[in-house]
């Protein structure tokens, strides 16, 4: 199998497209979902991100990473103003719909997009009726980084739905059974096939599949 | 289609590893690599890590979140005495190997799980030979997460490896044609299957796929 090595300097040389392309490519499959926000008005506001983190079960926390606030970052404006977004596992009936958030419309993502807002008493942010995994969160911190002016948004979970089916007995959620795609690089959304869920690992033990 | 409905109050209720289940897989698809690194004397370490985020293209950067430093986390201890570690994407032939590197072995990962260790000069740190995409980084920065005690580790690229005919011309990584696989949970591995890839959307432009 040929081999390509790129090193620092070589990185660096690269056009812009080509490097975004290539580093965003590197960090393997993400999450993908459709983040729900509004502003003080209630104007809803829709965008996908990638940039989806695991930060903790107990309390059940998730964070996201945002782009320097350079130009409107409406997503994040509104979970500032409102302390409120949810997050909508993308599924391949409406991956298109969802790709086309990203966009720079001027009216609501929901209304260009044709996907459906929907609201619960929980969370002060819109849900997307046509996700089947949504979760709806309060923010609870902001962590700015230094190396290029990102910043990392925690979010506490506050109510989460999902199909019953999708639920095993011991709170594994099966996210193929959901439909839950996953994305690589900006612009590429995959469906996925199970290989394998094993036991949690012992020094000398043989895994055993759950 | 039976949707089920968790509020925060009930979520707070469950009993740990049913919680830590429900909740790690609430992010969706993640990406998994086995993490290499060395203490001061050279002792390999070895560990699978989902917690990876991209976190900028210029500077190439990439996050990976350490849970509280309660016990012993040989990898960021590595990592902060040494400043270097390596990302190694799984695949389908060393995934029972990589989960096994998770185990709390007395002796280096490599060797109690069978992967070979390999050297380059731009990183202190060793790669895993049996991975085709792999990535040398440096430490740069770490944003302590004070919701509950989380620790995010920025790393900056210093050297990249792919297999060169998974690099396509415009930089995009075709995962798939590398055996990248991705993980739900902290125990289930999935390999891929592309739906599209679309163009940068634009408002009342179609898509077109790439």
């Amino acid at each position: 199998m040929s081999q390509t090595t790129f090193l620092r300097q070589e990185i660096d040389q690269f056009d812009k497209p080509y490097r975004t392309h290539l580093i965003n490519s590197l960090t393997g499959f993400k999450s993908v979902a459709l983040v729900g926000t509004q502003d003080a008005q209630g104007k809803t506001n829709l965008s996908p991100f990638s940039q989806i983190i695991h930060v903790g079960a107990n309390p059940p926390l998730l964070g996201i990473l945002f782009r320097p606030h350079t130009v409107p970052r409406h997503t994040l404006e509104n979970i500032e103003a409102t302390r409120a977004f949810t997050v909508n596992h993308i599924r391949e009936e409406f991956v298109a719909q969802a790709h086309q958030t990203s966009a720079r419309w001027d009216v609501s993502e929901f209304e260009a997009c044709h996907l459906t807002p929907e609201y619960t008493a929980q969370v002060a942010a819109p849900y997307v009726r046509e996700a089947h995994i949504s979760i709806g969160l309060q923010w609870v911190e902001r962590a700015d980084i230094a190396a290029n002016g990102t910043i990392l948004i925690i979010g506490e979970m506050m109510e989460i739905r999902l199909p019953s089916h999708a639920l095993h007995p011991d709170g594994f959620v099966d996210l193929e059974a959901a439909g839950t795609l996953t994305c690589s690089n900006l612009d590429a959304y995959h469906k996925t096939e199970k290989i394998a869920r094993y036991s949690y690992a012992k020094p000398g033990e043989p895994l055993r599949e759950l």
